[in-house]
């Protein structure tokens, strides 16, 4: 069956129903062909109303980016942000930007797919991507900053998203030690910064940005239903991706000069504000093993300091945290 | 011209002349093409005696690691050193390496080519790997220390393959800062530490270890004959490669280990003291600038402490020195 003729008629008078009997007919396709190609378009975004009396009527188209209303969006806001290179679909926005980082493009460079078929979060776990759904991205960075100060890059990008994402939505979203942006408990947004070094200078870090922005709870595999949510589930209503896209880049563009001028302290308090972990007693878990204590705030290269049972403070440079 | 044919004549009278007459005859070849096809085998590393009147004689086979032999010297020294990828060409032993590191392959990984197309050093630069003449490999590590400590581990490579070389060929050999090799101002070992991090996590780091080894004065090109020298120049003797590739693995899984249990400073100390550019003047060049003062010992990251002629110490994390 043809997804696009399918289209068509579902097209052919906007907000009003179309019976499967008259697709049926039109089409010479079965009930149950119709079925499955409606199937097939949900997961390309489009959402349906549908009574077995009325047949179907589109309630949203998906989703999809505009690269000229974008690259406007951007321009507007800075520098970073361009090149821009926008795809329908990768693997992972991460390997892009890693081959274009390789090839020597320049700082700001910015790779966004409306889907992603193998996103991926530290330490290699799946990261859900589905196509128009959210904002899978992933910025070049060449910084001038030596290897050892990277882990505050970590912190730095961030509050700049947690700061764009309030500043956008209001939604009251907090920060995960060390970069994980959630609300009331649940994740709407992962980010990750691999970098590639020779013995002590940064060749380049490539910060990926995954944003769920528009997922509906029936977007999300049950698996997630728990742990993840979305600006749109907390806030009800659509989230206009281009305007989050260009503010986020836009935070990480000021703050990273702030970082450049005034070093990490400004950084360091901005991210303690946002925290959710600090004066909590939290469980880390890394490859030393596992720690329970209280976050007690930020050490000067960007570790969390956690005060075990007997006072003793141990800097906790990478690892997963629970509360 | 059958090279292999060429190599057999040579071969019949191990020591003796053949003269360029007879071989002219038995091949049916020109007296120019036995001539190219000579150059052709001193540039696989055979070397020749020749007169016009007697002809040619070997006095030199190229020199080829043998695996078994290798793998044997490894195992008696420590765990490190396998698994052993050998190969006679390739364009970087890093490239191959990180290929490995990205699919999982475990701490200890060695690749050692006879011969690199394309070595770099660092900032890209080419790294001349001519064929059997060197010690071209390259080292998987998975350090656990978070990313902040990389550059400690650019220094400790470089003391490893120091007390390596010192005690297989008792050289006067120093270190540059960070970690070039030096046998009387000229170039004998470089090092390249390069790594890859997931925020503050490394996910592997490569060490690759150029060191030439057999190199003569006729091997080396024009522009590097001032300031690059070998193993066998400076001792004057042909150097059993196969021994100093498992002396130096052994002293990097033998320092590693102690930089594990006992942190930096002892590595420290024996870098100060194999350093050949502390208490002296030099010149920094960075991307921070250039900078004259007197290298007063390593902070404790392992940052180069400069002292500038206003008595100011500044950090040097990365760059060139110059004398």
């Amino acid at each position: 069956m043809n997804d696009e003729h399918l289209l068509q008629l579902l097209n052919e008078h906007p907000g009003q129903y179309i019976s499967g009997e008259e697709i049926s007919r039109r089409m010479s396709v079965s009930r149950t062909a119709i079925w499955k190609g409606i199937n097939r378009l949900k997961e390309k975004g489009y959402e349906f109303e549908s009574t077995s009396r009325k047949g179907y009527r589109i309630t949203r188209r998906p989703d999809r980016f505009d690269v000229t209303a974008l690259q406007l969006a951007l321009n507007q806001k800075g520098s970073w942000g361009q090149p821009l290179h926008l795809f329908e679909s990768v693997a992972s926005t991460q390997d892009e930007a890693r081959i274009l980082a390789e090839q020597q493009t320049a700082e700001g460079t910015l790779v966004i797919a409306e889907e992603q078929t193998a996103g991926r979060g530290r330490q290699g776990r799946p990261f859900y991507s589905p196509s128009g759904r959210g904002i899978w991205m992933s910025l070049v960075m060449r910084p001038v900053q030596p290897l050892q100060y990277m882990s505050q890059l970590t912190l730095l990008a961030a509050v700049a998203v947690c700061r764009a994402l309030r500043s956008t939505t209001q939604l009251d979203i907090g920060i995960k030690w060390p970069n994980d942006l959630l609300i009331d408990g649940r994740k709407v947004c992962g980010i990750l910064i691999e970098s590639a070094a020779e013995d002590g200078r940064v060749r380049y870090a490539i910060a990926g940005i995954g944003i769920d922005a528009n997922l509906t709870a029936e977007d999300l595999p049950e698996h997630l239903q728990s742990i993840v949510t979305s600006l749109r589930i907390e806030s009800g209503q659509v989230i206009d991706r281009t305007s989050i896209v260009a503010e986020v880049i836009s935070e990480l563009e000021t703050l990273y000069q702030c970082y450049t001028d005034e070093g990490f302290a400004p950084i360091a308090a901005l991210w303690e504000s946002m925290a959710i972990s600090i004066g909590k007693s939290i469980q880390v878990h890394n490859a030393q093993g596992s720690f329970q204590g209280i976050a007690q705030g930020l050490g000067m290269n960007g570790e969390l300091l956690l005060r075990l049972a007997d006072h003793q403070v141990i800097p906790i440079y990478s690892g997963d945290i629970e509360f």
